[in-house]
């Protein structure tokens, strides 16, 4: 019957292929955890997980036959289900790996029976095992659930074989007048030149009076910021640094910043240091700016924040043709 | 025994506040489908999918025992399981809700036995049915693949009970000198005004050179594309939306690009026209901007691309404090 298929690949001539065709679909990460009859914790990293049914609360999740865990899972009345947050990714690892100590260290609260709960997740299910049924080379444990909390963390994701974090798709920003239809993306908002640059002017948009306030330019906090974590810099090649970022007026800007008393020019090596008032000021904004995102980003709500920073830091990553980064202590273009 | 757990909440009380907290488990949407006995193809949308074994390679899914469409899967011999993309948002819709015509309009695939194959997915799995096991409200289906196939299409997320997109997580910018540890968070590349700036910065700096030899100023390009979608907009209006995005000079540069003969400007009503040059330059330019993007593009990956654009837009959305789009057909400050 196999000669009705368009489909080629056979399902299990290329195992590497086969999982990496199944790693297209997006998981959530969880930990589940037990104990055996000795007392002892168990606890493995399990993306196979799925809830079932809501009446009664089932959920599942299954474990490969060759797992350490195995024998404490089949004896255990209690497991719990743990989705981790975006900030448990080295948990996740720890607990993929066999190891005798992956407890070690964490300050584990008790649920039902003593079941081992960890702490900082998204989500905890509390489950008694209903059912383990044969599913190849692993077991399939459901359970039903009967206790749970959770939390705002944002969920961690396995995306593709690697770590992720997930954000909510949206609409389109504007519709083309008359069809209300919306507009060719070729020629608009949908630009990725246009959105970057929208975006970022809207953050300067709300920090412009913070700093008209205190006579600042951005170009100028792009200067200072730099300084607070490296002191001692040289000048020209801070300048350059800036200049390759497009600030061509990086060595005025310096300069304007002396005169004003918040940076200091070491007359003999043009070495650069914050002042203590430039220190005082940059504080300020640092406060300002950081009550200016933290309004961002409650608006755009706790899970889509983590990703939004993640995306812009891998764009900035992946596309750098080579700038420095003006953080870096050292100046990626050396001095004249 | 409940009374160790620290864990108030009991499974049952409340389903709806249950259903939140399973959703916090990140998944990959499906739509799987067979045909009946007698011929007739039915899909249903499923998020409860994951892969049990690799030798012999199974899956699991579970499909409610009230469904429509059970008894034709529960006689099928075999079924087929489609990851959508990103793109297959509406598919998804359709295929959740009960209805006769789901498959309309669809060009279907033919796969094993006449299995119904939908076009255009991440990954298709055809499948053979392996067992069928009892779970509360659901019946758990599993089956062994028997051949797949799939695209590099970005796969459609559902996270926190919405569609999403997923984003690979990423390592620190740049690391503290001398420690080597992450910069404090708090104070340097991890603020969000920084983020936004230097990757708008990073694409401004790849389009400099195209720019430069046509003679065009980023700010020249933010009045020449809307126009481009909106001719005979009234240029004290388009003015002051330009103004309010932070172009302060708005109106000099209308002129300048008159003088230029790129706009027109009609003497008696003050509306603006994109003359048949002005259009061939933009159309130049939009070809041009394109490339970049696809360059920066294809170096972040098709799949974070997705997410890039769409929570890009979702930020301008979520943290616009009233500002106008400049590509909506209405200026959003009348006409002095």
């Amino acid at each position: 019957m196999e000669t009705d298929s368009p489909i080629k690949a056979p399902a299990t001539s290329d195992p590497r292929a086969l999982r990496d065709a199944l790693a297209t679909f997006t998981t959530g990460v969880t930990i589940v955890t037990t104990r055996n009859t000795e007392g002892a914790p168990f606890g493995v990293t399990v993306n196979s997980f799925n809830s079932v049914s809501l009446d009664p609360p089932l959920v599942l999740w299954s474990l490969a036959k060759t797992s350490r865990s195995l024998e404490a899972f089949q004896r255990a009345e209690y497991w719990a289900v743990h989705i981790l947050s975006a900030e448990q990714e080295a948990l996740s690892t720890s607990f993929a790996r066999p190891g005798e100590n992956k407890f070690e260290g964490i300050e584990l609260e008790s649920g039902i029976q003593g079941t081992p709960l960890l702490p900082r997740c998204t989500t905890r299910l509390q489950c008694r095992t209903s059912f383990r049924y044969e599913g190849g080379d692993h077991i399939i444990f459901v359970g039903q659930i009967v206790a749970y909390d959770r939390s705002e963390r944002a969920p961690l994701v396995f995306h593709g074989g690697k770590y992720a974090v997930a954000t909510r798709k949206t609409p389109p920003l504007t519709l083309a007048p008359g069809t209300g239809a919306p507009i060719d993306p070729r020629f608009g908002e949908e630009l990725l030149g246009y959105l970057l640059w929208r975006a970022s002017q809207q953050f300067h948009l709300r920090m412009q009076p913070t700093l008209a306030a205190r006579e600042l330019t951005q170009e100028e906090l792009l200067v200072l910021m730099p300084l607070f974590h490296n002191d001692g810099r040289s000048a020209p090649a801070f300048s350059s640094t800036l200049a390759d970022l497009g600030l061509d007026a990086a060595t005025s800007t310096i300069d304007r910043l002396a005169a004003r008393g918040l940076i200091r020019i070491e007359p003999d090596t043009r070495r650069l240091f914050l002042t203590s008032r430039g220190r005082h000021e940059i504080l300020q904004v640092f406060a300002m700016t950081k009550a200016i995102e933290s309004e961002c980003l409650s608006q755009l709500g706790d899970w889509d924040s983590v990703s939004l920073k993640n995306l812009l830091k891998l764009f900035i990553l992946q596309t750098n043709p080579g700038l420095p980064h003006p953080w870096d202590a050292e100046d990626a273009v050396p001095q004249a």
